[in-house]
């Protein structure tokens, strides 16, 4: 069988690449990697998700291990209605649809929008997975550059005008408003605002990304975008952060229209998302354990920012910046022009037994070769510091190199 | 936002149809469903299930919440490549994908093959699950008719010789070989293999669906496709029927070449599934209590079939005929041509509170308008005594009313 002439037209758009490769390769115990947007494990609720469990299998374990509808079973689509609603946006059952986790809800979305060639408007840089999905439909990539306060109205608008004058009506702009994946940038309030004027203005729907929004370490929480305009933005967000990703679960709030879409494209996804998940989850919400854990989430991931900020104060060159981040799993570096992070990878991996993902990985024509993430959420507090220190003593003999 | 100008041009290929409105209706309580394709509660070991949750959470409940590899925890991986093997597929674990239940799996397969266009063989009637798939995917079809000894080799190669003479290479050929759902026959052995040496001769991919092949009553397996030609037969198999679909979980098996690919667009469709269910699964599989299972529910489906049979054969009028399925859920009707199961759906709900699939919703052009799906595999005894009598009333009634 020649196999390779049967591929499909969007598999070549999401090949392999060299930097997953070298990260699979990284897996191994004896390299320290700041690179996965793991949850620590510590921050699970064993005794509770135990009791939880039990009590399910007990109470009602036969429907737990049945099909659910493929929208979600209605309990749970209540509960993330009123989930959703307390974040901001207020909304009903109708416009709820369960996923499995928040990948899956991105590639509903994209399933039900997207043809190939399609524009489709990303920050740069952007989280990896969602690029994938997109490519995945083969979709078009229009950036906007993101800066200390994340997407830039003014940059946007003059993105979306442009096309506009193409004659070309993008499909969505995606957006991971709060503690952006990888920038941990937060899109102010009053750029949120201007940024779905801009889209309802151009007909062009946002898909928020409201993935780290919970794990906010300090100050105040400006509105989602779909609070502010819940007609025009589709919400994805996922409960992996702040429960569990190992459940699978994710949700995408909508307008009634998009998500009776969405669930007929989930028909042909996956059917339905996991039954005894959705139930365990459901009571675990119903009990205060989803705020709970969030509370422990938030707790553990701000020390673990500051042993970051620490580490990084005291080993990192003068030549190399990075983000603070006010939340979420990552902070952003941004060393000098002239240093590839995609390049210097392997050999990082191999002297200094460390890994990070470059920023070409998040970048949707693979720039941002000077930028690297750190994700300081799933390793110990020593080892985030060792991590931190071999970087910084290969980037610093890199820039001596270069200085020499 | 003018969202209808938004959608994808798949979404005009799965749209809602009237068949699927009814039976969402009928999902009232005072409904008898023989419709959907459901296992039957009893058949779940909850007190296994039970001590191996408890066990899981205790031992490795961390890692089980955590996220897991997209084609699947390596553990479980080498559980279902031994498993498959055991199946007549001798398979290594990088050619097994773990997925998020079968439907899952069909979607993958046909990311990685299928562009808009591409021509699908299927049998007539097929999987209706597999048909939305394939829909999404814009693909066009192709009928093959089943007979009673499913789909007919030489059938299939007067499609696939016309085919090629009109210069097309179809990208799959789509079978249920086992209890095939909906029409409940099993391919021979001599027939499966003219087909899959018919498949390598034309150089087309055979998709095998086993998803019912472990639920049989009597009489002695055929090979599985796979088994008989490894490296040009995809096979997509879940845990649904023999374990429980609560967890979604479902796997392929196919060279590396295929699943290397498929786990690349499992990174676009969920990430990863299940971990939780995955650990789980393989702690029930190492303690045979899959197998333990499959004989719980090949006894209790086999009496259920009993009882349908034995309920047909009482009422229905002899103007009909159906199959004695030898394994797997289902049993199908073939009424007098000019009976209409899919006008008739609606009004058979009303009237007489009973609910089957009908035959336009399992044929991809809507045909087999005078055929219908009954599945025994859900209700109790009684009630499928019950369900069976009303629809061979309304039938009876319908029959005598065109005779009069």
């Amino acid at each position: 069988m020649n196999w390779q002439t049967l591929f499909s037209q969007r598999m070549s758009a999401i090949e392999d690449t060299d930097v997953l490769k070298i990260l699979r390769l990284a897996e191994r115990p004896e390299i320290i990697s700041l690179a996965g947007g793991l949850p620590d494990p510590a921050i699970f609720l064993m005794d509770e998700i135990r009791d939880v469990a039990a009590e399910v299998l007990a109470d009602e374990g036969r429907q737990a291990l049945g099909y659910g509808a493929t929208a979600g079973l209605t309990s749970f689509r209540e509960f993330l209605a009123e989930f959703t609603t307390n974040l901001g946006r207020p909304t009903t059952v109708p416009e709820v649809v369960v996923t499995t986790g928040g990948i899956a809800a991105i590639d509903l979305v994209a399933k039900v929008l997207i043809d190939p060639g399609d524009v489709i408007i990303v920050g740069e840089p952007s989280y990896v997975a969602a690029l994938h999905v997109f490519r995945s439909y083969q979709a078009r990539f229009v950036g906007v550059p993101l800066d200390e306060k994340g997407l830039n109205p003014e940059a946007l608008e003059n993105v979306l005008s442009d096309l506009k004058r193409q004659g070309i009506r993008p499909k969505l702009i995606y957006t991971v408003p709060s503690f952006q994946n990888p920038a941990s940038v937060t899109i102010p309030e009053e750029r949120r605002r201007r940024i779905v004027a801009h889209g309802a203005e151009y007909g062009v729907p946002i898909l928020e990304d409201a993935a780290y929004r919970a794990i906010r370490f300090e100050g105040d929480a400006p509105p989602m975008m779909a609070a502010l305009d819940p007609q025009n933005v589709i919400l994805v967000n996922t409960l992996s952060k702040v429960l569990n990703p190992g459940m699978r679960l994710g949700w995408v709030a909508a307008p009634k229209l998009i998500t009776d879409a969405l669930i007929l494209a989930k028909q042909g996804q996956d059917q339905c998302s996991s039954t005894i998940g959705q139930v365990m989850a459901l009571r675990m919400g119903e009990r205060g354990l989803i705020a709970k854990q969030t509370a422990v989430a938030i707790q553990t991931y701000r020390r673990k920012r500051d042993v970051t900020l620490a580490a990084l104060d005291n080993a990192m060159p003068k030549q190399v910046s990075w983000v603070k981040p006010e939340g979420g799993f990552y902070t952003w570096l941004t060393l000098p022009k002239g240093i590839d992070t995609t390049q210097e990878l392997d050999r990082i991996v191999e002297e200094e037994r460390v890994a990070y993902v470059p920023g070409s990985a998040f970048h949707h024509a693979r720039k941002a070769r000077n930028h690297l993430r750190l994700s300081y959420s799933f390793a110990a507090d020593d080892i985030i510091e060792e991590g931190v220190t071999r970087i910084a003593r290969f980037f610093t003999q890199r820039l001596n190199r270069d200085a020499a």
